[in-house]
């Protein structure tokens, strides 16, 4: 229940590796896809086959790594790629809001993001860290927790489809944040379903409180919306670096995905207006069961207190009181009373209180 | 009662063209128009009629086709031009925000935008998908349900009227466009009579509840917004294109839907936010109604409670209990109580309750 | 009552001038201005009178007709004058939002805008459609109604206040376009007032109900502002577009109407925003009425409830109910029942309910 | 009470002067202060001692005007400085928003400002009119009433402080512009006092109504800001403004202002907001005396409504009605309704209804 | 209690030297750091010992004063140092918002910044003033409490980690404002945890009364967000600055700050949206809990009023009332009386009021 902080960054950040996370050590699963143009190769490798192609080879290798428990694939990744213990740092660190370094002296482009997963199909949130790692003829990624979200780019680097293995690791890196942005778009279709569905429930059913699920949905739009809004300066600094790793013709797209995250936000945001809404309308709703409840007591009160006066009247002991002693006194007395009370319910018939 | 994804991308698309809506197969009409300056001709045409035009021909074609549940006519169409698989299968996808591809190799700009119609002229849309496709010499249209929102600019085209004939593609393309776009003004239009009809029920119908129509209107209003909106970014795309489609002369013309589109949106959140003034409006007359039925029950026990309180008085038992053998004790009492009950309707006449 | 749509633009125009307005035919007023820096001469004319004259004459021609119905002189201006059959059609069509077309060939501009008057001095609104053609040297300007907003352009015209006199049609258009927007002023000024006049009221006299009057500010307001924020379109068009009519000088006049449009929606937005909080502060009012009588009948059941009690324990018909037999059983009780009133009112009174 | 009017344009303005204002005649003082970088000299003139030094004498006069009523002071200074008589005309007609007026011809800028107090310390405003007169090496100010405002300007040239002496007559021209909205923060500072002082009411004494004092503090707010955001424009215009009086080097304290302004209109802005939560927080707090009221009634009524009953039934006159002839019934009966009444105390202090 | 105010000039600022603050005199710490890439010297000084280092040395000095109780040091480090008397002045007066002032002349730059720490682990500001002056080869920084906010930066510069040593003062006092910039994230973290907190608390102890944490809340996030927003023009402003001192290089580091601001206003405007609907989420609750309780005053009249007009009936006096003669009137009675009961009670149940 405990909230991540919104940024977190380790003033005194000792030299050794740590895994931040609460997940206990699992398998970890490494693959490695070496490709070009012309060639693919995809498999499953173990910690000591990780290992860089030179330069020449021509091809592009993308490392993905799934799971962070065991430190020494990371040390061991570190090592083989040249790649700075500060970024190591970071990558095991997995409270951080999305964020770009740019490792000048070794040419590394290091870019921390975040996949979501919906927790057993409610709308609560798991926010898991992903590191991208782009160098000159590499890219690795870490995810937090095992995850199918970059099998979309594995199948479009398998079947050759589209452009993506005329291009160099920019467009490669691309397609993977691509990949991540569109899983957001599931996880804001399940909150505008759940929206609607608030709506409907308030509309057709007035009788309950929905103050709960309005609430539970509103903290969890914020959330997301605090994850996603600074991924689109993220990019933006891409676009802007003057890195040699990311070309010209890369950045158009990469404003194709800063669109996506606008578009994101601002759905966001006219669902949480929306929500307010709602809160209002159950408001309204609790107040239209209060007129009810309120009806009937108004009712059944005007019909039979001034009954209760009558007969009241007519209980007294006054030693003269003449209606007493008149042998109809009491059939007269309960027609009065019915009479009263066909008149009271007729003018309650058109006050519509019945 | 599905609510459509915010955007669906098919990871895993296979070759297979598939219409994705959910219409039952019926009648396709195919119409072809080719013209110049000079030349014009309009046919309904059978699917193996669908031709291309030599460029040299000098003529632009537009082949406007209605309904997608022929799949083969949309292969037909796809060969005949030299379309692009993927382009085929968008078409045929038809939960798609509006977007703009770009099939450079081809030469071919496609664009996906929405057409709306109310259903039976409630609130309610049915969104409908209508691909432009745009060559060097020919525009080819795809309407998801027959429609006759491009008719406008068929009779510019057959009366010669304004510039229409003496420009190029991009110019038909813009006009077809400005017609869909003129065509979300009715479906504004219409909500905005709604909005002030219900605003009208509200202020001088107060007893009622508008919280269905209220929220109805509201969902409609997001959802159309949703669909709009995007459009902008389309549009902006195509103006920045460096397509040699897109002249620069039509640029400006496209601005100018921008404009409208930019209009249309803030005429939508005009709208909402008066909802929400409406769903307070709409509490604040509950709670009126509430003053209304408590004000009645407060007038009758405020009478008839101390009389109740009186004539229980004179119905003890005690055996020392003077007045009750007084000659016209029970005629004084009657006096007093009528005395109560005028002295309380002139307060409550004073505090306005009656 | 109809509400007039938010554009109409009419696909299927048929060559024949009619007029949409719904006014009946009325005398109308064609007066015609020329000057230039040393002339000034001002003329009422006839229908037959309407004349160019030639540009070698060195003068501006204004001619300004008040009244739509009679269409001859509509005619009679579009032949005299070699205006657009297009155009006049504009002219006559009255519901449309501001606009500007570039008649390119003819090198004319043609500004849609409108006039607003309120109706009897209430909030309601009058819209009227003001037509401003511009030539190289004449402006024509067409008002739906007879109507003095240019009153002021005619007074510096005549006594050559200003550098109205020996500048060109452009400034002669801004002055004009100024003098229609200085005219907004007064429509917001009133509205203000009001606005004031209700927080006043609402305030001053909580027990009523305002949400009539608030509404129909409001209703007010959206629709003046729908009408007012396009012009800000129009004239940055008119900035932008490069006639060789407008100069750049005038246009730095032009954007101060625009900086005077911004001021116009915001006041507007302002105004809006704060109607919101006044149908909050009626529900508050609403709330606090309803207080004042749940007060009221919780007093009077609070002291009576209890006192039925005590005189129905003495009314109960016990053989052995040993109080009554006491010879001063019944003034005992008395003053038991007027200490708990008094204690009561005691309490009620430091509660504040009384 | 008069609402002045958003903005107000004589369409024919007179050639005499006349004073707007309400004020009557009062004591004018005229303050001349000549100086450059190594003379000072300030004197309090009369009317007939105005007078421009040549532009050769190498000083700057600023000459300030405190109460327009006497109109000869302001022709005298026309006349003697060159003033155009619209400018004039413009000082005396104090109900405008904030503006700049270039007399090109003449080479002098006019600025209208406003100044403000608070009327006897309550919220209320008091506005009144700045005129600011910039010519090439003067500036003549007129305030409509008597004030310091200008206090700290006069304590810097005397003393020398700061590079006021060095620089031109624009720079004096903003030192006195900021002087002016440095005094608007102390209006400012004031509102948030009350803002805070209004939400300690209402959070620590929620007994009470604080409609009264929420709505004054917001309608002074929204006649601040109207007041005060115009100012950017005018501080905006002067730094486009082509005048050779106004140097770069002072265009960058200028632009200090706008950012000043910008700061007070946010601020105005958060603090009309907050109004806003107040409003509903005030509406919390009746509902809250409400449900405290109805509390009471509620665990009234559920005591002895039942026990009434209870009476009830031994007061019937049935000929056999057992319980009555009972020695002890009386006297159980007590037993009875004391547990009754016990066993809903101990319900309601669980409920916390007690 | 004291809101200190937005802004605060002193138009009459005397020549001496006087602390704002409201601490008494404590023991004030004085520390200075002298580095270059290859040196680093870290001591804690005295008074006297407060001495510059001439350029040529080639190291930089960092002096920091904890503390602002003692004149004299202000005073010592003025005249070493050779700074202004109006920035010493600036230095004392604790009441500022941050800004940024250039003395060109000497060639040092000004900034004064806001220090925040939360009150006892409350949600309370404690406001304190960071003062930091930038020479050519020295940084000096004032804080007004004793505090660890620079810590890491010392940390780093001990370590020699990352860049920092090989970097000019720029970069160091880039890293000061870095950190102080990082310290405001803690307190925005508190209090999203202490929005999160009232959230939870509203929704699952609805009972209570959340006004007061809500407004106490709101207060400091409109107290941080008036400190913390001025903050992004002050380094905007250093951006842009013409001086020397600070480098194209380090342009790009500052602006990473402005974003980190811009990000922290976005969050806390989202929380003071979030926190307005608290408050009609709390006013849900308020009248969720009213209905509750009239529920039971309904259930309770409406039982029981209707049965002591029953049993009133029969308590009645008249001489000729058959049923009371009846052997069995009485037990059939409260047959029909708990019939009645029972009746209510169903149909209660079906109603959901039980």
């Amino acid at each position: 229940k405990q909230q991540p902080p919104v940024r977190k960054k380790q003033g005194t950040s000792p030299g050794t590796l740590i895994y931040t996370g609460k997940e206990k050590p699992e398998r970890i699963i490494v693959t490695a896809i070496h490709y070009n143009e012309h060639v693919f190769q995809e498999t499953q490798i173990l910690k000591n086959q990780i290992k860089r192609h030179s330069a020449t080879d021509n091809t592009i290798t993308w490392i993905n790594v799934e799971g962070l428990t065991d430190i020494s694939i990371i040390e061991k990744t570190g090592s083989e790629f040249n790649l700075h213990n500060l970024l190591l740092e970071d990558v095991l660190n997995v409270y951080q809001i999305p964020k770009l370094d740019d490792y000048h002296e070794s040419g590394i482009l290091f870019i921390t993001l975040n996949e979501f997963k919906l927790i057993n199909n409610t709308c609560d949130l798991e926010k898991d860290q992903v590191s991208l790692i782009i160098g000159n003829n590499f890219v690795i990624t870490f995810q937090e927790k095992a995850g199918d979200v970059f099998e979309p780019v594995r199948i479009r680097l398998r079947s050759a489809k589209g452009i993506i293995r005329k291009r160099n690791v920019d467009y490669l890196a691309y397609a993977l944040m691509d990949a991540l942005v569109d899983s957001y778009y599931i996880i804001l279709d399940r909150y505008n379903e759940e929206l609607f569905a608030i709506e409907d429930a308030i509309i057709s059913k007035p009788k309950s409180n929905y103050l709960q699920p309005i609430h539970n949905l509103s903290k969890n739009l914020i959330t997301f919306r605090r994850s996603v809004a600074p991924l689109k300066d993220v990019i933006n600094k891409l676009i802007k670096e003057e890195s040699y790793i990311i070309q010209e013709t890369t950045k158009i797209y990469l404003r194709d995905i800063t669109d996506h995250i606008e578009q994101l936000t601002t759905t966001i945001d006219t669902d949480r207006e929306f929500l307010t809404n709602l809160i209002n309308t159950n408001l309204s709703n609790t107040n239209n069961r209060m007129n009810e409840i309120i009806k009937v007591l108004t009712v059944i009160s005007s019909i039979f207190i001034p009954l209760t006066f009558i007969v009241g009247v007519y209980g007294m002991n006054f030693e003269n009181l003449p209606e007493l002693k008149s042998e109809n006194g009491y059939f007269i007395l309960w027609g009065i009373m019915i009479l009263i009370v066909i008149v009271q319910l007729i003018i309650f018939k058109k006050k519509k209180w019945l």
